[in-house]
């Protein structure tokens, strides 16, 4: 994790963390580890507390329980003891909070009220706990200054291409086997991942087709050399279908039934709504778990029976039959995680309670440290050239 | 022109221009009487003023003024008739402007105050001209509303596609007929011109070299499989360069003298300043024109003697050396024109002075339009997928 | 399978095998078994031995002996098990082989020529047994006609796809985790493997070099819009590097000393040799497994250690960190032996010993299925284009 | 033209022609000198007659006389002409004949057998002058060897690349300015030809439609990822209409009436045949010119009347509304021209009368040449692997 690591260096010159506590509810990865390495280079003292019992490691609790970490972390604990972990963070007085779904910034907000004031602001890494903050916010109720990393520039870029069109294409290859080459591919939105997920199925031989219902993100489509036609249409000529609109139902009984025999579902969106379970058993048979991650659908149809197969029981595919975002994406994340917790440090008494975006320059930071890891030269603005593009508008 | 076509075609039952003078300051070509006749359709007395007296086309003109326009248009003529015909035009007391450029606008904030009280609003076309009217703005001297219809998403969509790098490559092709699969392409400027012309190049079998001087730019070029480098080192091992910066001497002198013999050189921005025609000359002898369009300068460099290609004297070459954008395009962008004009015809009254963005609901109509144009269905929210989508954040 | 089925379908018609005896050296796993309903649908007598004892599956040759077919295979089993298995095979006097890497021509060559008199000819279904195979015929030793299938044109296309390309990738993503984009890629080899390889890497957002001894190659490759250099320029500057030669030592323990902490060096080629790992132990400590598949090797270079990551001990990486080939590929190269066989019953009698091509008409005949398959219409000439297709070269 | 400068500076070295006559019948233009330039160079005394009057240049017919060539060329000049200078050329006694079209060999066949004896050999330059060559050995008429070149692989790589795709579509862009981003582009036939046109397509924009009468070419089409249907299909679905199949009404008079308003019809093969004019006349209007190189038919159609744009005519459109090749691409063709005419005055003596295909060694060391002159550098083989490469099949 260059990026990070060249955070970490600076962070351990300038210290911006001096004599400051920062809670953390994150999972406890070997990644984690090294975002709370640069936290204590840093000169922070850290409080960490498991956000999924599922994705702890032990081994890495450990190192950094070692290295002076006050972890509360073990694999496969219960509600009841992670509950009481979170409780041990806030009882630390952080004055930054690092959330991965905004279960510590909720807890002190409803139960931990007496841990508030110490609070400066926070971070919170994912789309659905920024989600939480917006209801927050729209209640009137949240108390201190929070940004939401996980729509940052450069995250945007990296997760789209990785997390929304690899990982996904790479977790239908695994789980299916399939030959995408010659087959018809049907993307539901054409959204960011949408789109990048059509783009490298294409790239890899796939003829896509695109159902959309914003004309002009069904525009964007067309104009990227797409066919865009409606659901409908698309289920009785593709071969795999992928959902990537954050709407329920997108394939949904009527669809079902209209497809091939032999087509594969599955979703890239974030919750497991966007494939009608319920229509789907309703259409056929109990599922029969094929391969791993993979389960088929007897569907009747009269004169026209199918067998569907539909992936990680339509939970988003890239994570639950893939591996998740790899190094080089988290380095970026949690780069623009660590420039974030500076900015705040900073910052924070200046800004009133709300939900703020990255500022542009920890992402130009970010990306300007990855061009360097890479190696890559970028030109510089002569003073003429600054001084033209700054007439510009006068 | 289907698109406008349906325009006016409600327009004609609508009327939403009933009893309203429109004053117009554009192009006098085909495509412009199109949209002058959706105007007319919803019942609006237009006046029309040429842009530019070298595209004005008389016959066009002629055919306007026995539709019952004021047309004051004549090609070739001159400083004082051009004025003479915006003058005339606004003599009209227009209560819309319709800009291409700003020339309209510009002479009633300054010469013509007194026809200013009758206007609700106007628009302008270019990207230029949204140039002057934010130096306006800057000024505290803009006296209405103006939509900027030149940034509208579908601008940008069909534009930078077609505009950008269909157009750019067409140009380069039609004018060096150079062998494009094979070479190597260097696109200084990774916006959204310079990301479109990547993508074709790469798509006719070119590899491609980006240089950038943003970080996040540079990124993003990279993620999506070019690679960058600085000027100096695209210099030696580029074929065609293409520069799409809206900056100034982003070619210059140095890089004249470290490029292959034979190298091409095209401007895909809007002004003639890109490719640093100075230092080209200084670096070569007086320029030899070897075909239309294409002009060799001959590069005294001891031991490495070269000539250089420059397309089209260094201006936007997809204009200067080829033909603009096609039907469909403007199809696409006078819809736009008609619909804002529709929009401020209703809304003026309400906005402040200053310049605004094209509504979104304008974007999504001609979208809409479109996609009916091209018999392309949309899927249809459900009830219950509204729902789901409103209950988000709350 | 549905091309496979639709043979079988006709065989059983036919009955193209009617009283004759097959004998057949597979793997025995699920896709043979229906190649070889489709000969039994046909007529034929079939005795089948096991070509690889860990590939056999116990309950597909269950299955198979109680559908009538002798089968003598168990999973697991030595070499001398294996042996005896073909010579049962052999004992049942066949009129055709059909054999996966040569193991039962070679047998009935060398040691039981007995058997050889009842033989009109056979198939074989490997590249590598084909090698075999005009090792035979150089020598003068062949005894009968044999189909060499796995080069007919069906088997290319779909192979090269599949096998070279998308499987490929699929297990460097698999076991690596990488992002693609942005990278790399290194592709040593342009020959169809190479080039199918280098086409889909650029599809998911991969800079591509290629490295070639052949100009012709070299030529066609930048054409594609590749760029061409040597291992030695290439080693510094690669991500991932992929072998596609044939051809063995082709990274080597120079190569490994230039190149990048992290790179990943993957073989797309049959035999293990194309990267060198004598060379690559020397120049670094014993391989640490990192992950499944995934070997880490410190390489020691005064100033510049670094770790190289070797997939699948350098064996063919699709097939050793895959799944191999898909059911839709394997439909196709079944269908080709299916008719293949059918074409030696019928012919054989009339063809002197050799090694014959598949005859165009089996691969246009199995295209044609496939495309019926898929609902795919062709265009048929008309009298007169046949006509006028047939004057030329008059 | 940097590889046949190569070429000329060895011949000029070694002197291959020295005391031979060449009798050429080409095109007399810029490129041609550069090509007889060599042959000069290489001590051939060098007689040139046109093969085409509107082709010919007279400048560069006085430069060549100027330089010792005999050359028997006016623009313009009458058929009467035309035959006067090829039996001047015959008259000359050459030892090889170097033909673009067929027309000095087809002349000493028949009317001059008398200078049959003196020549040793002979090349011809396209594929029509090669069919016309296979008629003569059909008809056992061919007194000596001809090399047909250009179905020489670099040829092949180059022309279709270029004369096939770049070019076709840089045609259609320039005659129609049409946007093809977003566009159904219909490519008839899959040979190299269209296969390079749907990829170009594609790389731009536009979704792909194939039709194919042979199965295997519709199945290679697919798995390249566009899709396959009947013309009928495709008639109502195309925007852009590119014959490339050699055959003759692949759109007629059905299709025509199916066809969209505004639908484009270019034919990117050789014969003006691929577009049925009379259905097309007998289905509308008399045309009616609409831009250079546009006829526009009114298709009457009850409830449909249409418009459909024809370009050059249906003659090939590269050609006949381009510009041809480009240098690039003749300096690879003629340089395989200038090695063909070495190798035949060395090896004509001992080959038999008949068509040859270019020794593969010629192309290799065009393309070795090429890479030099790209600066490319390639791998070389070392003594260990040339011994494994040659240990295979043994």
């Amino acid at each position: 994790m260059p990026v990070l690591g060249s955070v970490r260096e600076r962070f351990s010159r300038e210290r911006p963390f001096r004599d400051m506590r920062i809670g953390c509810c994150l999972h406890v990865t070997a990644e984690t580890a090294v975002l709370i390495g640069a936290l204590l280079a840093g000169g922070a003292e850290v409080f960490l507390a498991a956000s999924n019992p599922l994705s702890t490691n032990d081994a890495v609790a450990r190192h950094l329980s070692d290295l002076g970490v006050a972890t509360y972390a073990r694999h496969g604990e219960g509600p009841t003891d992670l509950l009481a972990n979170v409780d041990a963070v806030l009882d630390s007085r952080p004055a930054l909070t690092v959330d991965d779904g905004c279960d510590l910034l909720a807890r002190l907000h409803v139960d931990r009220r007496d841990r508030l004031e110490c609070v400066l602001g926070g971070t919170e890494d994912t789309t659905t706990g920024a989600l939480r903050l917006r209801g927050l916010v729209a209640a009137g109720a949240l108390e201190y200054p929070v940004l939401a990393v996980s729509n940052s520039t450069v995250r945007l870029l990296a997760d789209n291409r990785h997390g929304a069109a690899q990982s996904t294409i790479a977790a239908i290859l695994r789980t299916t086997n399939t030959l995408v080459a010659g087959s018809t591919v049907v993307v539901a939105g054409y959204g960011n991942c949408g789109k990048a997920i059509a783009d490298i199925a294409r790239g890899i031989g796939a003829t896509v087709l695109v159902t959309e219902v914003q004309p002009l993100q069904a525009l964007a489509a067309i104009l990227d050399g797409h066919r865009v036609v409606s659901m409908d249409e698309a289920a009785p000529k593709g071969d795999i279908f992928i959902t990537a609109t954050g709407n329920r139902d997108v394939l949904s009984e009527r669809h079902f039934k209209a497809m091939r025999d032999g087509a594969v579902l599955a979703n890239a969106g974030q919750f497991d709504l966007e494939i009608d379970l319920e229509g789907l058993e309703s259409a056929g048979a109990r599922p029969r778990r094929v391969r791993p991650m993979v389960d088929e659908y007897a569907i009747r149809v009269p004169g026209a029976d199918k067998r569907l197969l539909l992936l990680a029981e339509g939970r988003v595919v890239n994570l639950a039959a893939g591996e998740g975002n790899p190094p080089d994406v988290m380095d970026l994340a949690f780069a623009v995680q660590a420039l974030s917790c500076e900015w705040l440090a900073r910052q924070a008494p200046e800004l009133g309670a709300g939900v703020y975006d990255v500022p542009g320059e920890i992402d130009t930071a970010v990306a300007r440290l990855k061009l360097g890891a890479l190696g890559v030269s970028l030109d510089r603005l002569t003073a003429e050239q600054s001084a033209y593009l700054e007439s510009w508008g006068r």
